[in-house]
């Protein structure tokens, strides 16, 4: 269901060739209104490909009619031909469903450096528009995955006696900020009535606690895109904070689901930092744990070698003293004080969920970071990559 | 020779047992004078082992006259039982020389969070001094290991008539400010005539452009320790530009057997930054591509995925544009102005050696950092670590 469980929305996916393998590789979602109001959030990278120079623009009339993804090629720092190339997919979307291409976003994933093979992508995107359906969600997650093992949806419901507004939502990838592998791309659907300013405002909160909170490799991606839509179909508002309710679990959703299938991972590991001076202070601490290569093969070896999240810890600038520092693993209080606690024989590190809290005895902010082990399987995928 | 390759100095390697395969383990330098000067560089981790704190402090003077190391061990999160234990080694060292605590810089690295073995350390220390000899320096160079697959020296001279200097080093791990696994130590020690003040000049600026940009694996150790030790046994003072030219050729020598033997790596990859605004955006620039597990991967499975590079760039606050960037691998313009140049298929990776180049044309700053890339290997090394 995901894109097309709210009211108002059509999709549809289809295999244009441009995957030498010949799966499905262009996906189209439409909002036939009412309403068209939409928002986004996107890769804070510097370089950014074609699709996401040409979307940010879009956006800032803050309306959407469609969205076109393709998957098997980035089309990032491809120069200006790649940024004409992206025109000619909206306007080539927009013909073929009498709208403009200024109301079409474009969104990319796979290798960078490479122009798209239009030759195949064009007549792709005639035959995903002949597809489209009221029950084509599923499709269009099909098409979007470049090495995801399964496709990532995801929908939410708010009742009120016999009507209900729904938010729904498909994934590929894994992270906001820091994505495992080439790109993020999440479109978030709804029937509510909602205006642009709103839906921004949503989006950026969702995004704030999910997807950007999670750092499974540390790499940031070109094209990484957060699109929420809303079609005004199910002609009730919500208050903002119910929408954002809502959406924050489709996104969270989708962000766990990206975790659970992150590239050659064997563990998801959730990264309680307590005790902080400040927000900004757990972040910190939050992300140099996640990104410490040698903890995260450690905790692929299932070896609790917490003196690791330590020298994480110091490497940051967060208010906080080294003799101070407490460390618990999957429950058991490995460090205290800075200094070894329960015996480290005590962590069963077996699962796949890893459970670390570390308390900085600085204040009392507190941040979950989530993130993957570091594993042989992520290696190999990585350096034999291919959509 | 190493450490002992300069008059003046006695070194001796023994195995106290503190490794469970029984190889050596403590390693002893001492300074037998006449002149005792000494500086250091160390980890700029927040979380700082024992025997780092202990160091810092006795250096404080300008003066030591012995340097007790030991591998199977970081004390490192020990708390007030560790610092107590690094003093007593200390003392130890001293008794049995003769001399004073406050003379005797500890440097230990291995496993963090577990407390040192003292009743097999100190015998171990004992049989060192016992051991002590002018041709001590292999041996001292073998028992600072831990998963180096070789000792590492290096030695420099400086001739002038019948007068010789000499530089002479040890060292273990990888990278000052980012080593691979635990720690990297070094003891640089010369019978140059020279005072502490000139001393802590010559070794920051050697680690500047040496160790400080080598970043095997992005993880900053606790303990990571660099040493320079002048005996004036020379009788003779070289111009301060002389000497750190020595010592950095020294160090460099050092760097680069790291780099070679870093765990599990298979290629050493040397970027170079040029065009940079400033020397601390090149700095970041090239720090940011050398850690980039994407990239790492890629080179690994010998891919020129220069895409990675470009995103690698884009994480950071340098100056530049996206449209301008070129970058160069093994000698080909695979990207210019942010878009594909020569073609993929013209770079060979098939060496261990490999180089980048990026010229951001923001200015005229240009700076090489050096790394490795991302193997099974390193994942292996780093899941089931023990020394």
């Amino acid at each position: 269901m995901s894109v097309t469980a709210a009211q108002g929305f059509r999709a549809a996916g289809v295999a244009a060739g441009l995957k030498p393998s010949g799966r499905p590789d262009v996906a189209i979602v439409v909002n036939d209104g009412p309403a068209d109001a939409a928002a986004g959030v996107f890769t804070r990278n510097r370089v950014q490909a074609a699709p996401v120079l040409w979307t940010r623009q879009v956006l800032t009339g803050g309306r959407l009619r469609a969205v076109v993804l393709n998957s098997g090629g980035a089309n990032a720092c491809t120069g200006p031909a790649g940024f004409a190339d992206t025109h000619t997919t909206a306007e080539r979307v927009a013909a073929e469903i009498g709208i403009g291409a200024g109301e079409v976003a474009v969104c990319s994933t796979g290798l960078i450096g490479v122009p798209l093979p239009m030759d195949l992508l064009l007549p792709g995107v005639v035959e995903a528009v002949a597809a489209l359906s009221a029950s084509g969600g599923g499709a269009a997650a099909e098409a979007i995955r470049t090495t995801d093992t399964v496709a990532k949806e995801a929908v939410r419901h708010s009742r009120e006696g016999g009507s209900v507004v729904t938010v729904g939502g498909m994934g590929k990838g894994a992270a906001m900020l820091a994505p495992s592998l080439a790109t993020m791309l999440v479109v978030v659907t709804t029937d509510a009535v909602a205006d642009a300013a709103t839906l921004d405002r949503v989006v950026r909160e969702a995004c704030r606690t999910t997807f950007e909170r999670v750092d499974s490799d540390g790499c940031l991606s070109t094209n990484d895109t957060v699109l929420l839509l809303a079609s005004g179909a199910s002609e009730r508002a919500l208050p903002e904070a119910e929408l954002t309710e809502l959406v924050t679990a489709v996104c969270e959703d989708l962000a766990s689901q990206m975790l659970g299938d992150a590239e050659g991972s064997t563990k998801t590991i959730s990264i309680t930092v307590t005790g902080a001076a400040s927000e900004a202070d757990a972040l910190e601490v939050g992300r140099a744990i996640a990104r410490n290569n040698l903890l995260k093969c450690a905790l692929y070896g299932k070896d609790p070698n917490w003196g690791r999240v330590l020298a994480a810890i110091g490497t940051t600038a967060a208010a906080f003293e080294p003799d101070q520092l407490d460390v618990a693993m999957n429950g058991v209080q490995v460090c205290r004080a800075g200094a070894p606690g329960e015996s480290r024989d005590l962590v069963d590190l077996s699962g796949r969920e890893i459970s670390i809290v570390a308390d900085l005895h600085a204040g009392s902010a507190e941040v979950v970071v989530r993130t993957n082990d570091l594993t042989d399987g992520y290696v190999y995928e990585n350096s034999a990559y291919s959509t």
